[in-house]
This record gives structure tokens, C-alpha cells and sequence, in this order.
């Protein structure tokens, strides 16, 4: 009998709905199989028929329409690679711990998106020059706590953010029609912003000219920076710069000698620049090596770091990244009450006998 | 497109060695399928032939032989139902962090093991009378910190267990043979014992004066009650009374109304007799319904307890388990340097909202 290869599966943190993380730590590909991208989902899975392979776009345009299919194919595309990450990632690394599906380090993945860019589709309808937003709903709907009737998970975008060149109608993931589990037939990609904005299963879009007021931006998505009370909140947008080491693991054991240690670094604010560890928590920082994809603004980069420890004990180690932005991880995470947009130093500590 | 099933995966501790954790919330059936059976190899896994169809006997026995497959599975046989637990179970919990696999709730899995008392085959061989130990070697063999060769997973068991009726020789799992995985084609079980003691892919038994000190029953799975130093170490064996809450889960949002609060209960101590529930942080316990599963000395309980929650807020629900030896979880778990045998009180905190 021949020895097969270990795999890893998702982390299972919910099934009704389904919420399973990417096992990030056991991944070193730049494109997520589909079979280890992240699922994440507000409801049950919608059932789908032939009305959700039309995209409907109405509101103030001028000519509201429905987009088949067929015909979005046939439109001019591009591909992008692109992270998608929740904006609870590492929830669970809150102190004090926070509410929620308790996401370790995994619920991010990234693929390459291929789509017709939205403003394409958007340009072809024409819309008022009063338009603010755009709104995108999903075909999945259910009960939310707190909102009486069924409501389909809808989101808004600001008009520059939907007029990107970048923010895609997708339909397909690696090369492939996007997986049921994971938007098919069309998912929204917006590339930068945590991934709520990234509508599954789009179905209807239109053009309005107020600021949308949905549950799932103005409930849900939405830093509070207090346990009591609603002060100061603002909405989650972008991707927080953020770095996490994937190997070795926290609190593993190893042996004296030459280890790599290595991991990814992501910012929805520019690129990554610089990825540092340390082995004093924080006094000092070596630079690690950096490793990007040309001519992918968007993707992660993995770093990497040949460690030599010849003394037994216990050693601490931190990274944190930089992007081009100015951007660093803080050392203390931005504590909120919902737990969004964790992105403290990384951190592991192992034992070495 | 109709909605699948939802259904969890392992969670992957690591991949070589593979250990991975069954998905314990999400599960609650009596027998764990396979497939939702935890894994937790010491060494890669090991390339079989056919002499893993023979299992040798020898040391101090009256007719030291080979037994092959065929003709263990032509003695008599019994089945019983035990849940296999590593003593590292729940190691994530100590506080202060220990070091080793980070296993959360999930490195237990029971199922109906079928196999042949080990006390048959010792019978069919006769041994000598100043036999102490029976030592068990497994085919997987490896590196091992601290050892300079390859060595074989080996364990030993002093002779009264060994020959208790229900130390078997099993070949089948749940009605299957045995797993690959599991150590296909012969597992040993020692019901009562943490799973260490359960050796995989078991191909050699020796009966022996002495009292074995394999770095499996002398380095690892001992008790070290100190971080610096050994003293009043003594070894793993006996499971300990224990219980987990399995759902609701730990820092979920509820809504308020009625809730099944559910979860497991075991030890290797006797019956579990009483599972009770805490909502004031143990200063009063209220009795949870117990399941139970009839003549089976070694199964798991599986707990219930209805709890009607009218009043928001964030509640903090403990469970502990009673055996009919009269041990009781405590509140305190015993921390020791490798992490075995954590058995404090459950604890989870959810909000209601």
C-alpha cells in the first residue's frame, strides 16, 4: 500500500450558515484551489434558476435592462488576481475576545478573477448625473437578528469605487465558471475592500442617488470602537495592511538548526514594501525577503526568513509588513466591538529543544 | 441547482506527521464515520507488505509464533463501543500555553471496535510467569527528538490490563476493516486509556520481566507538573472524567428563546453519572438530561439541557461531568509542561441578542 499524500481540509467554524476557513497555514500556492477558498456566508445557499443568469440594472439609468449571461461573456474582460478577506479575519485574536465566528488566520484566500469591469456594463445603460452609489444584491436571502422579514444580502458601493476599472463583474475563478458555493453564476469583485463588498450570487444592481442604508453596512461591517455604545463608528472599506506567519506554527516544537520561516503580507492601501521580523518583540527588525508577482497590484506576497538557532529555549517571534502607502501593522490591534479589520503584528512563539 | 448538504471537515493540526481533529461541534452521532475520525500520528505513515499480515509474539511465551491475519480473524471475536481520546485532547486550553500539537476539543472519536481479546492470543502462547509488561510495536517508525535512530512507535502495558477481556486485537472499525489510516490491519485497544496506548498498525508482542522504558511511556505522554524540572512526574494512562459543550458555541450570537445547550461527557474511571450546568460560574448547577447508550460500559454520554433565555445580555455557561467513581471535573485544570489530560470544567460565553 503506498503512502498517500497528507492534505488539509477548510476549518469548519459554522454550517447553517456555512462558515469555513482556508487552512492558510498548510497553503503556499499564489492562487487558492477552489477546494480551499474560504466560504463565508450570511445565509443558506440560494437555489438558483434561470433568473439568476440575467443581471438586472435599473434604478436612475437610462435605459434599466437585463444583462444575460451569454452576453457578459461575450464582453471585453480582464483578469485579476485577487485576495479576498473577510473582515473578521482573526477575530479571534480580539482581547477582550469579541462576539462572532471565531476566524483564526484563515478566512482569506486569493484566485484570479476574470470579469467584465462594472462601469463597462454601467456606461452602457447610461445613468443620471445624480447618481451617489450602487447598490448589488445577492440571489441568497434570509432572517438577520434584529430585521423582521426575509432580506436578500444587498450591499452599496461609493460611485468612484463602482467606476474602477478593476471592480468586476466576475464569472469565472482560475479559469473556471465561478463555483456555486462561491458566487456562481456572477460575484461582484472589488478588488482593496474586505471582502462583504465582494457580492456572491449577483443579481440585481441599480443606481441611486442617496446613501444606502442597508443592514449589512450600517449593522453589520461597521467598526465600533466601544463595547457600550455606538460612538465614533465608521464603516469597514479597505483591507487593513497585514502580515501573518504561516510556518512555523505558534507554539510548535522544533529542533536546533536552519529553519525557514515564512508567511504573507497583504494592504488594500498599495503594495507591500517591506516585511520585518523580530526576535525581541519589537525592539529590533531584520528584513525578510519578499516575494510578489509582477504586475499584480492587488495580490499578497509571501516573505521568507532562514532562521539559524543553535540554543535550546523559547523564542518569541514577530513580523509585521509595510506598503506603500506608509502603512505598518500596529502593535496593538484596533480593539471594536464586532471585530473587524484585525491586523496586529503577527505572532508566534516556539519552543526549541 | 439544489442546495447540498453542508457538511465539516477534519481541522489540520499539521500535516507530516498528519494530525488532524475531528470537527466535534458539528457532529453528533454515536460512532464517528471514519472519515470525521481524528488523526494523530507520532512518525509518516508506514509502507505496508505482507509481513503487517503476521503478527509476531515472542519474549517470555511458552511458543513464541506468528498469528496471520486469517486465523485472528477465524478466533472468536468481540465488539465493543469506546471512544479513542489523545491525552493531548484540549491541550489549547492550559493556561499557561504549553507547547506541542494545539489541539482544541476534537482528538476523540468513538466507534464499535471488533477484534479478539489479547488475552486469547497470550493464552494460545503460554507465557512465563515472571511476565510484568507486554510491549506493542507498531510498523510506523521515525525520527524522534532526542534519539538518534529511526525508531518504531512502541508501547508497553503492564500485564493486568492486558488481560482484561475487553484489550483487544481489533481488525475492524464500525464494521469495516480497519482504516489505513488507523492503523489497518491490526489496532490494538485499551479501553479506559488514553488512545497513546492503543497501538496502530500493531505487527509485534513481547511478554517481559521488566518494566519498559520506550521514549513513549518515559519522555512523552508522562506528566510534568513543573515547567523546569521533573520532579513528581508519573505517567499518562487512565482517561480522565470529562465533558465538552458542543453547542451553542463558544462566542456565538443568539437569539433570545429557547435553546438545546448539548454536548459529550466520558471517563475511563466508570459510568459518567451526572452532567450539570452552570449559569452562575459553578456558585449552583442544575442537572442536564444524560444519555446514555445500553451495555456499554465504555461509550460516551451525550448531555442535554433546554435553556429558555428571555434577557439579553452575555451569559457564561459552565458543564461538568460526575463518573460512578465519584470523580469530578474540576475548576481548575492540572497544568503540566506537555499539555495531557485536561478535564476542567467546559466553559463557553455566548451573547444574546
Amino acid at each position: 500500500m503506498n503512502r498517500k499524500q497528507n492534505i488539509p481540509f477548510l476549518t469548519t467554524r459554522s454550517l447553517h450558515p456555512e462558515n469555513q476557513e482556508s487552512p492558510i497555514h498548510f497553503l503556499n500556492e499564489w492562487l487558492t484551489s477552489i477546494k480551499y477558498f474560504y466560504r463565508r456566508n450570511h445565509f443558506s445557499y440560494p437555489l438558483l434558476s434561470q433568473r439568476h443568469f440575467w443581471i438586472h440594472i435599473d434604478g436612475m439609468v437610462h435605459k434599466p435592462r437585463f444583462f444575460h449571461y451569454d452576453e457578459i461573456l461575450s464582453m471585453p474582460s480582464k483578469s485579476i488576481i485577487v485576495p479576498l478577506e473577510c473582515a473578521g479575519n482573526q477575530r479571534a485574536n480580539f482581547k477582550p475576545k469579541v462576539y462572532g465566528e471565531q476566524w483564526e488566520e484563515g478566512a482569506i484566500s486569493q484566485g484570479k478573477w476574470t470579469g467584465v469591469p462594472l462601469r463597462d456594463i454601467l456606461e452602457k445603460v447610461g445613468f443620471s448625473q445624480n447618481a451617489q452609489e450602487i447598490v448589488f444584491v445577492g440571489a441568497d436571502s434570509g432572517k438577520k437578528p434584529g430585521v423582521h422579514e426575509n432580506i436578500p444580502y444587498t450591499r452599496s458601493l461609493p460611485l468612484e469605487k463602482a467606476m474602477h476599472p478593476d471592480t468586476l463583474i466576475a464569472f469565472q475563478y482560475n479559469d473556471k465558471p465561478i463555483n456555486y458555493k462561491h458566487g456562481y453564476p456572477f460575484r461582484l469583485i472589488v478588488p482593496n475592500w474586505y471582502a462583504m463588498a465582494s457580492v456572491k450570487w449577483l443579481n440585481t444592481i441599480k443606481v441611486i442617488d442617496y446613501s444606502y442604508k442597508g443592514p449589512f453596512q450600517t449593522d453589520d461591517y461597521v467598526y465600533y470602537p466601544y463595547k457600550d455604545n455606538d460612538k465614533d463608528k465608521f464603516p469597514v472599506t479597505t483591507l487593513n495592511v497585514n502580515s501573518i506567519i504561516q510556518q512555523p506554527l505558534h507554539l510548535s516544537i522544533l529542533n536546533t538548526g536552519v529553519h525557514e520561516i515564512n508567511g504573507m503580507a497583504w494592504s488594500g492601501r498599495g503594495r507591500i514594501k517591506e516585511l520585518q521580523v523580530s526576535f525581541d518583540k519589537g525592539k529590533s527588525w531584520k528584513n525578510a525577503t519578499v516575494h510578489q508577482l509582477s504586475n499584480q497590484d492587488y495580490a499578497w506576497s509571501r516573505w521568507s526568513y532562514i532562521w539559524k538557532v543553535e540554543e535550546k529555549g523559547e523564542y518569541t517571534i514577530y513580523a509585521r509588513a509595510k506598503d506603500s502607502s506608509g502603512q505598518i501593522q500596529p502593535h496593538t490591534p484596533f480593539w471594536n466591538r464586532k471585530g473587524y479589520g484585525y491586523n496586529a503584528v503577527a505572532r508566534i512563539t516556539v519552543k526549541v529543544e
